[in-house]
């Protein structure tokens, strides 16, 4: 049997997971990310051995240990270049992770990560060209192609989150104004949905927010699906800002299928159909060659850290 | 020594090249292009063969011909897919062509056959990894990873002119609004001078239109080298969409060299000058990990029929 380590370096939590050959997560093992550059490296390493002890494994098990990281990394390097959560830049990580594990460390951007996990386990199994966003806080973007990663020229691009939308409109975290992640991120959708809801005062989404706490991604999709028609213009708007920006991109890359995965997608269907239902007319001469299927993503969270595990197969 | 030769098909002028081991068009031939789609593929192949005859070669001289078409072409099926000129759809140009030449035919977008055709023999010789944009009527992308051309799955990708830069802006010919093309190409260029003048009218284009005729790609560029202002304020807002989308383009595929082609290109550092002083800005952590190189094309209309010659080859 041949196992494959994958460790997911997260905001809040580092998990570790070990992968058998049937692809599933066997066990699993996870502490806080706390602060400090050393200490969370030491930590990630730590959380990975903890996770192989549980099922009786060592180092020498492994041929190799796969990392995914926030932020942007160059894999060639193994350099953390820009951590925004942390305000890392240009970290060894590879090189500090290495003082701990004794096998060859592949690291990659997360949402790089999810979208090799999709394809090897999830819901992209079978799939050769394949798009994947992750709309959480930020977005994230992966890309398969012929069935391997594709990250542009150096493997440090598809940053598809930072490209325009709307040139010149809504501030985006990175500096720039207009990026797809300002329209299209939880954090963008709940300032929809707060500016709506300023508008209005007869909105469900008032005694929504009463009932549940802050305005979340969920307030305007899960008033939407109640029939409150100031959510549904929300749920539109936010959508066609979607769609219109993943239309660029299969226009770019022409993949079989896109997948949509990060904490909006639960929203499923409420989200899924409008876009499918406005993908055409954004994607160049639609009508005439077709648009891939748009499916949620199925691993959640696992996503990560099996496509970690699989970094070094690539 | 062997021969290649490309046919560069064209909305007014069909260009046949017999292309030499030194990457050199040793011999050309062109005739207009007329109306009918079996009357152009069979002037495509006669254009050929007086080109090859010129040198006193014949189809056995070659292993392949190449051919660059405007618009949209799958290269995989040999359907020509929409040509906006000629209003063509799933028109079968490679099997049309086939009735004429009894050799392997290889047929590719234009705007993909000139970045080759850079790569093989012009300013992007040496580079493993470019995008090249062709600022004309419209605007072509194309671009290399890794030496080859990248046209994504379904080799249908790439059209990066109608990705949007302002979502829900200006009209695009391709129906969507806010594509790069509806802010970047000489039509859209065009229609900026055209406003810019009707506010001013005091600015030295009404002059310059006066004397060279109809307000052209170069009214405002010729009228800012002179100094005035107003075309001044049309080629910094031309520059800085021609930036904002070019940098969109950096931060996915993360190429080593940029190449500006076509007409708009003629105006050489008046343009590129101020577009790399923008790029930073528009490129994701651009200040952190660099930015690319920004050259000029070098081949002018050559670099289509050189690149079709090499399709083969790909």
């Amino acid at each position: 049997m041949q196992y494959r380590i994958g460790i997911d370096l997260g905001g809040t939590t580092i998990k570790a997971g070990v992968v058998d050959e049937t692809h599933r997560i066997i066990c699993s093992h996870q502490q806080p990310t706390v602060e400090g550059f050393e200490i969370v490296v030491a930590d990630m390493a730590e959380t990975a051995r903890f996770a192989a002890e549980k099922v009786g494994l060592e180092w020498d098990d492994f041929s190799s240990v796969g990392v995914g990281s926030p932020g942007f990394v160059n894999p060639h390097t193994g350099l953390l270049v820009l951590s925004s959560n942390t305000n890392w830049r240009n970290m060894p990580l590879k090189q500090e992770l290495q003082k701990h594990i004794p096998l060859p460390i592949f690291i990659e951007n997360d949402a790089n990560c999810a979208v090799i996990g999709e394809m090897i386990a999830g819901a992209a199994k079978g799939y050769r060209h394949v798009l994947m966003l992750t709309l959480g806080t930020g977005v994230g973007g992966g890309l398969i192609i012929d069935g391997h990663l594709f990250s542009g020229g150096d493997s440090m691009g598809t940053e598809l989150s930072h490209t325009p939308l709307i040139a010149g409109g809504e501030q985006c975290t990175c500096g720039q104004k207009g990026c797809l992640e300002a329209y299209a991120s939880v954090t963008a959708l709940i300032r929809q949905t707060k500016e709506a809801m300023k508008e209005s005062p007869e909105t469900l989404m008032h005694s929504h927010v009463e009932k549940y706490g802050d305005v979340s991604g969920r307030t305007a999709f899960d008033c939407a699906r109640e029939g409150d028609a100031v959510a549904m213009r929300v749920v539109d708007q936010y959508c066609t800002y979607l769609a219109n920006g993943i239309g660029g991109f299969i226009t770019i890359f022409r993949p079989e299928l896109v997948l949509l995965g990060g904490g909006l997608s639960d929203a499923g269907d409420t989200l899924l159909e409008p876009v499918r239902r406005k993908i055409e007319k954004y994607v160049f001469a639609g009508d005439i060659i077709g648009v891939p299927l748009i499916e949620r993503a199925a691993l959640g969270n696992d996503a990560g850290t099996i496509g970690a595990a699989y970094l070094g197969d690539m």
